[in-house]
């Protein structure tokens, strides 16, 4: 078979299909019907090997995290996720990687009811772009703009698993093979909340993802709306792993500056908290309160006696490689 | 100035300020309006370094080219282009590149009414992705598969050039320095056929644009459409300079296989024959008739005398490098 059809064979039908996808791959574009939408919420997010994951990554891994990166990005803003196109550049086109990366992508796809419309091979250095669509309102957009003085601070999930994969990879931590498998699957496989953005947006002032780590993330949340925030880091949610294996570390640091997440931080105004927190238990997503919107630009830490926290890095690389 | 900052300042604002576009670069997402749009047209194409465009092509050049091969895709699909977004791998950010290259995507976008609404800089070999939607009414879609037995077969302005330049660029052939020039700005800034499809959709039956030659373009129409085309090689629209230099050579192999040009390649049938070729003329753009549809699937080139016509390679590589 020729590397074109093969190609072809693999992406020209991944995800869901969907009634208002009119005309997929296969023309100069794709065409889609947007006849009874209001508004698009539109983003892209490069996945470069040995940057953005490790080198050993799984094909299907990749497929699937390249994915989750962009819904992660639509949960944030609480859109529905509609359309992807998808811009691949590959040393080598072989049958079992295309296979299993387009079963990554695809699954997750189908979850999130996903079309891939659309797409470019080239010959490179294993880089990854999808583009996504998705459908919002604009009177519910998430905006990181919109955090008010008194919100309530949540965040999904738990933070710094991913992190904690990364310094395993690393060689900076040794983990027993049940907890790498675990933190691998965090780092390889983030389940973006878009369900729960979807469910919660009309209770949610502002809202970012967590790529960066929670302290550059909600600090983007701070600059955009001219606020500060104290946070409660011993309200941090952490994994039994984390938990295991940090406690004589400075036992935060990976859980506000580690990356890769993909969780969400949310502020919610103390008139919606009650309901708020109802939703999250039908949503079946675990979802902390960690603080609170303040006066000012500062970002602080505190424990439980009111003591002030420092970090000892603010973000960490994220692979030695890596030099954004 | 810090790398990220030097992104953005060139990144933030390339391109039209269009009304429909209520969040720009700077969240997670942008956020357009489509509220009286009915269909849209999506694409993404990827230029890479020494594939798609020789090594020394200047920053403005890779700006202009990797938009205007998108804004081609829409012009063969008859839609009219809004938003891009760009996805953008550079070994080092360098100021005088970013603001060149900029420019180069910039000018381009103003001139389509297009905006860059969001993006991602990575670091790695230079490799340029962008996406691009536009609006389209499901009912004047130009697709590949509408060519009908007797269309009459059309392309825009000249062929062959862009081939030519390769050549230069490849030392397979010596051009004055003016021709140099003239052959290298249809290489490096291609113009988009938008306004031209966008002004005559309604009189066309299948379109494609010509990135990889007229022979394996045309082919795809025929196949998508099961029909065969006959072509008369000597109507192919060549400039002087094209013919100035190949006279000797096997004259028409460039322009059928050099690629690079992006014209549109259109069918039109008999009955719009003679509103075609009006709208044509007051659109100031070239267009020639060189054949036409016929029943069965060959694609055959003849001369005036009735001879059939071989191309020596149905594709050149369009770069050394390249392993397409």
């Amino acid at each position: 078979m020729s590397e074109f059809s093969l190609i072809e064979k693999y992406f020209s039908d991944i995800g869901q299909k969907r009634q208002d996808v009119l005309l997929s791959v296969g023309d100069d574009a794709a065409i889609v019907d947007v006849e009874n939408l209001k508004q698009l919420a539109i983003s892209v997010d490069t996945l470069i090997a040995g940057v953005h994951f490790p080198e050993n990554t799984s094909a299907y891994d990749i497929g699937w995290k390249s994915l989750a990166v962009n819904l992660s990005d639509m949960a944030a803003m609480g859109a529905q996720p509609c359309w992807v196109t998808l811009a691949i550049a590959l040393p080598k086109p072989e049958q079992r990687w295309l296979e299993q990366f387009s079963q990554g992508f695809s699954e997750l796809a189908k979850k999130n009811n996903v079309q891939l419309i659309g797409g470019d091979t080239t010959r490179g250095t294993l880089s990854v772009t999808v583009q996504i669509i998705g459908h919002v309102e604009s009177e519910q957009i998430l905006k990181r703009s919109n955090a008010k003085v008194g919100d309530r601070i949540f965040v999904t999930g738990n933070l710094g698993d991913a992190g904690l994969a990364l310094q395993s990879y690393l060689k900076n931590i040794s983990l027993s093979e049940s907890d790498h498998e675990n933190v691998y699957a965090r780092l390889n496989r983030p389940e973006p909340r878009v369900a729960f953005a979807l469910a919660q947006k009309h209770l949610i002032n502002a809202a970012i993802d967590i790529s960066d780590g929670l302290y550059a993330d909600l600090a983007h949340i701070l600059k955009a709306s001219s606020v500060g925030a104290d946070i409660q880091f011993d309200q941090i949610p952490l994994s039994e792993t984390y938990q295991k294996y940090l406690v004589d570390h400075k036992p935060y640091d990976l859980a506000l500056a580690g990356g890769d997440d993909y969780e969400l931080c949310v502020t919610v105004p103390e008139c919606h908290v009650e309901e708020f927190r109802a939703n999250a238990k039908l949503t079946d997503c675990k979802c902390t309160e960690i603080g609170s919107i303040v006066e000012g630009d500062k970002l602080s830490f505190w424990d439980k006696f009111g003591n002030n926290y420092t970090l000892q890095s603010q973000a960490y690389d994220h692979f030695p490689k890596d030099k954004r």
